[in-house]
């Protein structure tokens, strides 16, 4: 796995949506069904190893004693065109939508210049014990605005 | 795994919703994440083992020269409670829509008298080559509409 | 996945060999890959998982306050025959080899009234830090020797 | 993940141990399980992925109608040190082994500047209905031999 790209570099490939993390990448053995198909449960894989870096690099870590935890709460996907061994691709990310609590996770896959799937999670942003539901942090809002171009609600 | 449950024995467990096949299972080692829940894609291969056994119940062979073959066009998920190693679960399923050359499957994992995680996929009914929709058999149909209570559009 | 079964259950199947834990089970669709065979990778997730149980019945807890952590220091396996879709099977496991800081746990697969894969993990002793080896506890080497019949060095 | 190495580059980057195939990525969220390690599994479908690549890049195609086909006949894995989320890694590949119908592969996890995890694998060549075993071709063995340094027995 290369490094994650960003806004500009997923823009300068000529990649369009505004999309604001990438994660380029090329399809294994592994990945692979009894029909030489990517499997449909390893798009969620790539979704949510984009996700977590997604949401390190706004700064909250996931495995500690952060004050603040996003989760997943639902989750959706649609697959438009299959993918096959030694493919590259790049699975694209952006905040979408934002609420009080919540935020959305839209995801995309990139392949040889379209998009083969893509899929949204619902993120509810919970505390620390997750017991109840916290607000996102306006640091957090300002960067999904402005740069991920995210609808509020 | 034990036996998939049918329709009767999973109404005698007193699960409510009129599913159809129900698979018994526990949560392995495997299933958990670095939060010691079950990981949420696990969830989507719970549900693909379910929905495979329902289709090779409904009389279609996956790998093979069948010619029909029903693909997973969308899938979504809706977590509402994390699941815990050794919980014992039914993953349960059952057709719940039913178009002219798709139908819609529903899932829900029943753990300890309550639903922890519901989903549902559209299947589209492809030819064998996988170039052109065809027509979901009538001998489906009035299975999934009799049994299954599958609501047509 | 049924209740493991004990060294009583698994010889009443008529299974030799002294297995102390058996774990059943029915291939499901996720275990395959592109040949329609269960993937080599799977039987190392089915070794795990029966290693899980094995080592909790041990009276070990895994994830937490222990003072002492069992880790896999070395692994092989060696295939005998494929398996396939909606095979029933077991997943068998016991202590074969002891020696003070360290243990060999001894897996196969039987199916159909024969071994298919078998394997073993070599297990080092640690302390809760991970830092240093510690000796096999008295009351387990107890039961490892009796009950799974382990050589000592 | 990024192409794969070749032996002259795997040198350039002060890698010894003549090894002939690389493959470089990064440690991602799906790869660790409950202890924020490295999933033991996991290694086995690195050195899986790299197998693959390797095996196709000597010219054999594993899914289609070739008249030699290599399985896996035993592995073997050896855990050094752990591995953590966001970590580059290159998983390494070599032919040590020539035998007259089978050859060893060898792999390992450089991350670091050091191996973390080693393993190895016989690799058995059948006929392509897996009936018999078949000479290595005399093509693949010149190149095991004079590129990889593999020991004839």
């Amino acid at each position: 796995m290369s490094k994650p790209l960003d806004k500009d570099a997923i823009a300068a490939l000529g990649i369009e949506g505004g999309w604001t993390m990438g994660l380029p990448d090329c399809v294994r053995y592994g990945d692979l069904d009894t029909y030489n198909h990517v499997n449909n449960k390893v798009y969620h894989a790539w979704f949510e190893n984009v996700r977590v870096l997604y949401i390190n690099h706004m700064g909250i870590q996931l495995n500690d004693v952060s004050p603040i935890k996003p989760v997943v709460r639902t989750a959706t996907i649609l697959f438009d065109a299959p993918m096959f061994l030694n493919e590259d691709y790049i699975t694209l990310c952006k905040t979408s939508k934002l609420g009080r609590t919540s935020f959305t996770l839209e995801y995309a896959v990139w392949c040889d210049g379209a998009i083969r799937v893509r899929g949204d999670t619902v993120m509810v942003m919970l505390n620390d014990a997750a017991t109840a539901t916290v607000p996102v942090p306006d640091s957090l809002r300002e960067v999904m605005i402005a740069r991920d171009g995210a609808k509020t609600a």
